[in-house]
């Protein structure tokens, strides 16, 4: 009997990988705007290797940028570049078909969780931001769990939620951290085609192009057990 | 002959002390809607005791807000704060007067500067925000220029300006920060009664209701010098 219901939200409750690119592009526009005297390929290629190099939850992206690239006077432009990174990220929405999705297993008893790598404040905040918060009893971060998505990671969740594996679907977009280990312990698994790796297999035991088929594969699940 | 036209932020461009105000109550209902079991009378009030202590600029009004409320499982409830009270900042707009004022006197050949105390970062950020930074040639901040709104803050403004008082003309809300040691140095001051303090006395040589009059009173100025 499924109970459980757990998504994973990068690229699989809303498109991360396509509104990160687009805050960094509105970011480089931004400090065009305000007159920078670099062209905005060097700037936007700055940024990447010192995204790659820091991570994306370094907090000083602009200033490292801006020192970099030797830019003296620069307050006007990290400001403008914070503005247009933070418009863009704070714009973020859901695939279309989230919402109603996630409305639907809610309406049919099913508690429903989100499970992330990240900044456990940082992850909950897109929940917000997305305006789908309320629809999830808690979140389970690896911040938090001291540990990322892996065999380790789930055991905990299940013995937070006093579960057994088979009462737990794992959605999510990525096979190593959301599929694989899931599957290993027993989960239900769905992989969900979007993002970066859309194109790699997967071992889940469902596939689907987008999440609007997830109620449907839940009900069956019930149904046969 | 007016060349410069100096104004402050705070109260002048903008009704910080209302979005302040709106932002630190739309958190704290963001809180309650996370489900925070305490009156939004008592969460308001640490919230207000916090910044007092702290200033408006301190990064973890909210962590702290939760330790004092003995909060636990608080991610949820700072993240709703937080994205509450920024998309109440992020949404600042002018008074309603200030683009055009601004365009008018640009057009007619006065170069624009801010000066204002506080983080330059935060300062510059205001005024993209409001989307009328690029009508500004610089902003003087207290921060960059070591030293509070003052007789010594101005007399910096007027040698990085290269002018002498008699060029200038500082418009502000506050008396003892903007009018008075603006006033002592000799440039023109026009005190705008907007904000906290606009029922206090001035000395300042005008006095507004709101911006719309700038403009006519500096080509007043220029036409009988």
């Amino acid at each position: 009997m499924v109970k459980y219901i757990l998504f994973d939200i990068d690229d699989t409750l809303f498109p991360t990988t396509e509104f990160a690119e687009l805050a960094r592009k509105n970011a480089v526009r931004a400090m065009k705007t305000f007159g920078i005297d670099k062209t905005e390929k060097e700037v936007y290629r700055t940024l990447e290797e010192i995204i790659s190099r820091k991570g994306s939850n370094y907090e000083a992206h602009f200033d490292e940028l801006c020192k970099k690239l030797r830019i003296t006077n620069n307050a006007r432009f990290i400001a403008a570049a914070v503005a247009a990174y933070h418009n863009t990220k704070t714009a973020i929405q859901t695939y279309p078909e989230v919402p109603l999705v996630l409305l639907k297993l809610r309406e049919r008893g099913y508690q429903l969780y989100a499970a992330t790598n990240g900044n456990t404040l940082k992850q909950w905040d897109k929940l917000i931001r997305l305006q789908i918060a309320l629809y999830f009893e808690d979140v389970f971060v690896s911040e938090e769990l001291g540990v990322e998505k892996g065999d380790t990671f789930f055991k905990k969740v299940l013995k937070k939620l006093g579960a057994t594996p088979e009462e737990c679907v794992m959605i999510g977009d990525k096979e190593t951290a959301d599929i694989a280990p899931a599957k290993k312990l027993g989960m239900h698994t769905i992989r969900v085609k979007q993002g970066k790796y859309r194109k790699e297999p997967t071992s889940a035991e469902f596939q689907v192009d987008d999440l609007g088929e997830v109620p449907g594969i839940v009900e069956n699940l019930s149904k046969h057990q």
